[in-house]
């Protein structure tokens, strides 16, 4: 049976100060649930989601083929995190294009009407976890029996633990790390200016423009996807194959600079493309700043023991053998710390080709050990 | 003592036949010599560049203090590549942009004396190997003691001792590999992407608008040089340091999305700078277009095994344990199908912390390695 989702919108009138200094004026965040919220409204559990997704989690929009939810094969009826079970929420973060308030939106500050562009506040992974506390509020959620995210997803679930640490019973926090590495936020920052210096871009205003920088989106893509992948089934999915091996030369090569000679280059043009046409620049410079930002740490001189210390939930933590952009070693680093603090912490690193992709993949050793950690979540929401 | 260096050019007529089936109509060659060439002009040693390195490749220019060559810590009077007991020979490429024939200068199939730009023919590391044997013959040498380069360079000397294996002595192979794998092929294109697609290319013929398209070129060595270093020099050398801590902000952030907040960003964008006033974007794609075309093993079904059957040489491989670009795992490739064949081969695989970088940085035992090495050729040449 496939789970019909349905967008919702709340707003909020009261202003959201910033971890910045900076404070929203008013807001609104898009979100989904599936499952129902049972009497004691103890069953809620909170999905978080990364770079691109939003808050279509699960399930597909009616009458809308192929709409699935970016984590519908982890979120369902039967599935891992069991709607029949759980009352699930999906929610979209301030500052991305997919309808929560974001660049896209109209700036409540601006005279003639103008939308927000590159004024949109600089927001953090704290600021959103802030924000979907309020929307729990509104929802009349005290408690979430989990709550969950993959990559920048997982970063907000560790969060959640350290800012609201008696409002979630769990955290599960997948294919994520404590703080992204020099070379992570170096891969943000290469995407970033080929964004910003897009002669589109106009300074984050193009809206005004009537233009949109797709050449900066496309090369962003291009990089994020590289790293998204491991170098194996980078090799294993396209290898050196030819888009089309051209007859009469020896190698089949075309010999050329600028067309598509190799399947990969076929592959990441494609994504690209795709990107290009539906996401937001401002909003990938907001997200992958996000991202840099995260450190919870840093107020503890660095200190990530310290810092997990505030943390009182259960966790489970995930990573992949073959990830790359948030390896194995990330993970064991919040375990570690969390095992400083003598906190209840399960660990499963997965051995999968398939790089950071991993976490959003079928494998049947991945689905397992979230099934089996929500059945035991299940039993103690039932108790 | 300084190596005094000054940089030569031999102008070719014979046309030079290319893989693509294109021809050169003409061509120039630069190069530098170093030492002197003995009475039975057994001592030569060719020295093959990288991507963005030239013909100097050791000592400085008179009068020009920090010119020195880009392997000065390897090769001159005394060191692993003595100068004293060898002729060493730098040349720079075909299609290259630092005087050999290249995309700057002039079409002699042009109407009105045009420079070649986007028109000047892909080459490959077969007919950049062709152009140097004609410049040995030119200079009157007819084997090489030994033929060496690192990364794309290390292509080069592999792809002597196929197509002239009568000629080299020694081949001595570093920090390269038998072809790239689609990864790299991925950050190639992604460069190339950016260069392309930027409004100041013009589709290659650039010089006649009197711009250069900067804004690629700039991108494209940003991801060069994080795919150059490792993760943990990175994070060693830069961390999560910030460039300027912001008084009066809790996390010392500056919470912007533009600006440089972290001292990695400073780096690249320092490096994509310096990298856009020098280099010629046509040269760029050129270059990584021969080192996405390299692989011997591709006319015999994938075997490299077969493919170096034709070498007779003997061999020096090194590797460096933290380059992801040109991991140890594709210089073995190399050393097997090399041992297969019965071949002479010594390898060493170095653990330095400096990723790709690792090939021109001052390891105390990668230069004893090449020094031993060189040491043994120089007793043969003496025999």
């Amino acid at each position: 049976m496939t789970l019909i989702a349905t967008p919702q919108q709340m707003h909020f009138d009261a202003p959201l100060p910033l971890q910045s200094g900076a404070s929203l004026r008013d807001y609104a965040l898009s979100f989904e649930t599936y499952g129902a919220l049972n009497a004691q409204r103890s069953n809620a559990v909170l999905i978080c989601h990364a770079l691109n997704a939003s808050h279509h989690v699960a399930g597909a929009y009616a009458g809308q083929e192929n709409s699935q939810g970016w984590w519908d094969n982890m979120i369902g009826p039967g599935k891992p995190v069991d709607t029949d079970q759980f009352f699930v929420i999906g929610v979209n973060n301030l500052g991305s294009c997919f309808g929560s308030t974001g660049p896209m939106q109209v700036n409540p500050d601006a005279a003639q009407g103008q939308v927000y562009g590159a004024d949109f506040p600089v927001v953090t992974v704290e600021d959103w976890v802030t924000a979907q506390a309020r929307l729990l509020d509104a929802l009349g959620i005290e408690k979430l029996a989990a709550v969950m995210g993959g990559s920048l997803g997982g970063m907000q679930a560790l969060s959640w633990a350290l800012q609201y640490p008696e409002r979630a019973a769990h955290a599960v926090v997948v294919a994520s790390a404590p703080n992204l590495t020099a070379e992570n936020i170096a891969f943000n920052e290469v995407a970033r200016r080929a964004i910003v210096t897009d002669p589109d871009f106009h300074g984050g205003h193009f809206y005004q423009h009537g233009v949109i920088p797709k050449r900066g989106l496309r090369i962003a893509r291009m990089i994020g996807h590289i790293t998204y992948l491991s170098d194996d089934v980078m090799n294993e999915k396209f290898g050196r194959q030819l888009r089309e091996a051209v007859l009469g030369s020896a190698a089949g090569y075309r010999y050329s600079t600028q067309e598509v000679e190799f399947q990969i280059e076929s592959y990441l043009r494609h994504q690209g493309d795709k990107f290009a046409e539906y996401f937001d620049a401002n909003t990938y410079l907001l997200i992958t700043r996000a991202l840099d930002y995260f450190d919870p740490a840093r107020s503890y001189g660095g200190s990530l023991t310290q810092a997990l210390g505030r943390a009182t939930c259960k966790f489970l933590l995930v990573s992949f053998t073959t990830d790359w952009r948030f390896s194995p070693k990330r993970s064991r680093e919040i375990v570690k710390a969390l095992l400083d603090n003598k906190r209840d912490v399960s660990y499963a690193e997965i051995d999968a080709p398939h790089g950071h992709d991993a976490f959003l993949l079928d494998d049947p050793r991945y689905l397992s050990v979230v099934s089996s950690y929500f059945d035991s979540i299940s039993k103690e929401v039932a108790a």
